[in-house]
């Protein structure tokens, strides 16, 4: 088999309401970049990734474009570590992270997607899972939202279905954060699992005294306290407050991850697939974590990860996003009583309307 | 002052002839990203950044034109810092590192040279340097040359002015690397500092041995031997090996310094203006390593890091950079005795001959 072409596309996407949080601030549109790899007539994979706002995006569409798919052009597409290798390789120099582990995110989950059509299985069989359906949660952007607002939406989700919630903290004051996690905790009640996301917001000092004050709430974890890079920084939360610490969806490298887990700064990995280096490294990242005695959870992209996570022994929840690509994929997925299955259709199971996104598409 | 436009161009050259390292194989040109930051009529600051190649250049080039240019357009660019922050907050989510850090590298640049040009000041001076000499090092791109080419190419260059050598090292055979640089020790005799660079090859235990192997050569430091994320690999290579460690070329962020130089991974912090985030970034890690009492030295575009070193009071040796961007400059760099001379010019003092460059510009 050989890879003919990968067509590239990107679109602006407007979100049906604005949402906020601590660092992102009030985010409006998403841009994603979709990656079609095709071979022979009938065979096409499906890859993609998104940025917040228009941030990087005709960066990533242009190394697609101009590096990665002539260097996989005539390919076997189903040679998926050498495939990464290539890639990895050829963006070495000006690579390993930012842009470049987004655009190899996409076409690598596209090859993964083909590999498994062309072998008529189910992602999540084919990486070896054993049941398709996974524990989810659903996760809010909801940084602007009043204790009494967040009460309200969690209590229709419950009536939707989720077992398990996360909510932004991260206020100017922390008594508000207080306030906020106290509202939502009391709507659940004490057995429900509720994970708080900063969206890395504080020094160390400050998300210790909110791990602090935040632990009579029972969190499950404590998300993305700080800056992603601060290694130790990770380490000195886990090891002096009482919540464990989630972070991976702003690491971009695998040895990132392994610095993160074989240092004992993360107790919930969160890697990516449409930034971490695809399907490919996302497993690594998976597997490592298993190795450490660590589960493995998302960020985003449930359609996808729903798959993965199935297939993984180590898998904790699924994040259900709150950006609206739901709308523009083909039935999406849904969830009864706390968990999401995934798509028993031959590759990930994720199929987009481009009639749809056309209307969004920019041209390069 | 307002920065009235960010002026965009991208250039493969090919090289004078092709060159060699371990990682990179055979490289016959490079990509050069161009940035003028104008401001009013007749002041316009340069910065530019490079890839091996054409890797990555496209979309370093988006980047710059889609992301960066209209972030600052209007604001005065002589606040450096808040341009900075600017910058690593609009491409965080898709950036800090890969080819969004080459992209924020070459627009620093340009905002630093037209600050120093709107005070009439030579780059090193305003930064608080003394003097504008410093130590410099011709490098060599050589993995394939012989030991009878190596020494003689040695030899003419110690009668050009220097007095300090680097080769590359990582052939198949650790023999081959023993022969090779002791031909060039035998040249040079036994007090003229000699670096070596494996550009990434080897595990960690393969750097250990050819660490040991090659100590009987005192080597000034061993550059670059395994991969660049491998922050506790390097510092085994440091605690185990008898040579210290340079490394940073394939570092580009502020906090991928931190976590190696405080944990004791490297000896020599080499950071690049062009990559770890422009000038910016690059004083800030240098003084990192004096607050570590470590010296700074650089990598590549050693037209712009002579005024850097000239300002650090930590300064080692400057790199002289063996690909071919001096045929493009105006007045490059020349070496006596040893060490290179900042220009007196005001800004960093580098010029390009803009009709010379035209005829490798690359439309985007």
């Amino acid at each position: 088999m050989q890879l003919d072409r990968l067509r590239v596309t990107r679109h602006s996407i407007p979100l049906p309401s604005p949402v906020s949080d601590s660092t992102h601030g009030t985010i409006r549109t998403f841009s994603l970049v979709t990656v079609r790899a095709e071979a022979g007539s009938s065979l096409e994979g499906l890859g993609y990734t998104y940025t917040v706002g228009e941030s990087a995006a005709s960066s990533i569409h242009s190394l697609i474009e101009d590096d990665l798919a002539p260097l996989l052009a005539g390919r076997d597409p189903r040679c998926t570590e050498e495939a990464w290798r290539l890639m990895w390789r050829a963006t070495h120099y000006a690579g390993r992270g930012g842009p470049a582990s987004f655009a190899i995110s996409a076409v690598d989950m596209a090859l993964w997607d083909l590999k498994a059509k062309a072998l008529g299985e189910p992602l999540w069989r084919l990486l070896g899972g054993n049941s398709p359906r996974v524990e989810a949660y659903a996760s809010g952007i909801d940084l602007d939202q009043t204790p009494q607002e967040l009460a309200d939406r969690t209590r229709a989700r419950m009536a939707a279905g989720f077992r398990a919630f996360k909510m932004k903290i991260g206020r100017d004051r922390l008594s508000e954060d207080v306030e906020r996690v106290s509202a939502v905790r009391e709507v659940i009640g004490p057995d429900v699992p509720l994970m708080v996301d900063a969206n890395m917001k504080w020094t160390v000092a400050e998300a210790l005294r909110a791990s602090r004050a935040l632990a009579a709430f029972d969190p499950l974890w404590l998300e993305e306290p700080i800056e992603p890079g601060d290694i130790e920084g990770h380490i000195r939360i886990q090891r002096e407050g009482p919540v464990p610490v989630a972070a991976g969806e702003n690491l971009h490298t695998i040895s990132e991850f392994t610095a993160m887990i074989s240092g004992g700064a993360v107790a919930y990995p969160q890697p990516d697939v449409t930034n971490c280096g695809g399907i490919t490294a996302w497993l690594k990242v998976a597997h490592l974590a298993e190795a450490h005695g660590l589960p493995v959870t998302t960020h985003g992209a449930h359609d996808v990860h729903v798959a993965l996570l199935a297939a993984v022994p180590n898998a904790s929840f699924l994040e259900i996003h709150g950006f609206g690509l739901d709308d523009f994929v083909r039935r999406p997925l849904s969830i009864s009583d706390g968990a999401a299955t995934a798509s028993d259709r031959p590759g990930h199971g994720v199929e987009f309307d481009w009639e749809l996104l056309r209307a969004y598409q920019v041209d390069r």
